[in-house]
């Protein structure tokens, strides 16, 4: 009987390679596949990030999103498909597992945060051996770029995405310190809004393929209105000057 | 005339020192100095954590919390007291750069976020050229060690510190998908009232020293009063069961 293989859900980090965790270059160099979601006809961020690391005779295995997926978000099949499309690729993962394979699946930043790792995690890990290898988030790439810290002390940090509601996230904005809006691309004018709304926009900063390297990075305020990237990401500071001097080590 | 030093900030991540990032890696191999916050009487988790990858021969610089840290918190001489300590430090540092030293200030996680880093980042950086390596949160590496996802899809992520009122914790445990806690330590039995009130105490995770050599974690309904560390944070799922199928790469 073959021993089974092991699962390594790999956080690859923002998108600078420097950025990789040793614990990701290490499941790399013990992986005889490496999955990745990814479009049709593109291999993906993730695949690009940790090129490097891949060794030679790798196997890759493309987990390519339905086309569905980039259209009807919200209709009825929409969940009935992806699930399926999940099972169906836990599966193929699951056949290289039985093997005896160790599988490594790429994903941008923290596999767990906001990724759709989780979903072939909880499907596989009851069965096989399974590891995460946390990653730096898009946030801390983007905010460390900057050299802009959100959030010290006492202070509430939300992370919201920014297809809510246009109400809901001017709601949430108000009632926080720190914020970091993810999901920006198309939503950008109702994210302004909100701010605006808020009180908040004056302070927000823009970041579009942070850490990438055609990264850029701008007030909010002073971005024009055409739509941004799928990598772009929007930070508020939860203070106004500089922040007050907390000692971070007291309780 | 010398060439000024650079102000490295870096992040060590949670604690596995296997969760530094490779550019973490290369800010120790240039640094002449190396600098990390301490309590009187420790070298401190930072130190602990890069100790494979400081270079024999580099400067080692402790910077020791004044003992009024531990202390009067909420006093008013407390401000003043720490932001002094913050502008020595930076002055400290401050001498190395001059001298064309490059160093390398070492934060566990992830500098920017809630870390003494920005302190001297923020006094510094205007002066020097200054870079901050990003790093893995200590709420990634505890949510992956647990194989825990907090959120997915238009999930809404709050961080808060335990050193909350307990109602402000309560309504904002109320009002959010997912929820990381931290700064538990001696917060953990108010900690714990608020997760009963909002009703989210069965699904919540404590988490002591995640990643470290002596981590634990159990389900927080489990746990005895006793105080937690210091290095201690609680995880609440945004979920109840098992997330629904999300493409996260869909808008
Ligand atoms: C599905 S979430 C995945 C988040 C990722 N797992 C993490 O740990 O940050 C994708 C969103 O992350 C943000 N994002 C990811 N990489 C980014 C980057 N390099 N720059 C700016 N935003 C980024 C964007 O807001 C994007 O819509
Ligand atoms: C001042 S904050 C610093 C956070 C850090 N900069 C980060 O990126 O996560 C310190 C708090 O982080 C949490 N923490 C840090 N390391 C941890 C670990 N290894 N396990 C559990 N909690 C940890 C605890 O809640 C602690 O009170």
């Amino acid at each position: 009987m073959t021993e089974k293989g092991k699962l390594w859900g790999v956080g690859t980090g923002p998108g600078d390679p420097e950025l990789m965790t040793l614990k990701a270059v290490r499941a790399l160099s013990e992986a005889h596949v490496v999955a990745f979601f990814c479009k049709k006809g593109s291999t993906g961020n993730g695949r690009a990030i940790v090129a490097a690391h891949i060794r030679p005779g790798t196997v890759e295995l493309p987990l390519v999103y339905p086309v569905t997926v980039e259209k009807h978000r919200k209709s009825d099949d929409y969940g009935t498909e992806i699930s399926a499309f999940f099972d169906r690729s836990a599966e193929e993962i699951a056949v290289h597992l039985e093997a005896g394979r160790t599988v490594a699946v790429l994903s941008e930043g923290d596999p767990l945060f906001y990724g759709s790792y989780m979903h072939l995690h909880l499907r596989l890990a009851p069965r096989f051996e399974a590891e995460v290898a946390a990653g730096v988030t898009a946030m801390s790439g983007c905010w460390s770029a900057a050299g802009l810290p959100l959030v010290q002390g006492d202070d509430i940090l939300s992370v919201l995405p920014g297809t809510l509601d246009e109400d809901l996230l001017a709601e949430r904005l108000s009632g926080t310190d720190g914020a970091v809006i993810m999901k920006v691309g198309r939503n950008l004018p109702k994210i302004r809004r909100a701010l605006e709304r808020a009180g908040k926009l004056a302070g927000a900063l823009y970041v579009e393929r942070g850490t990438m390297a055609n990264a850029a990075m701008m007030p909010l305020a002073e971005r024009g209105p055409e739509p941004a990237p799928y990598f772009s990401i929007v930070l508020v500071p939860g203070w106004r000057t500089r922040p007050q001097a907390r000692a971070e080590a007291a309780e």
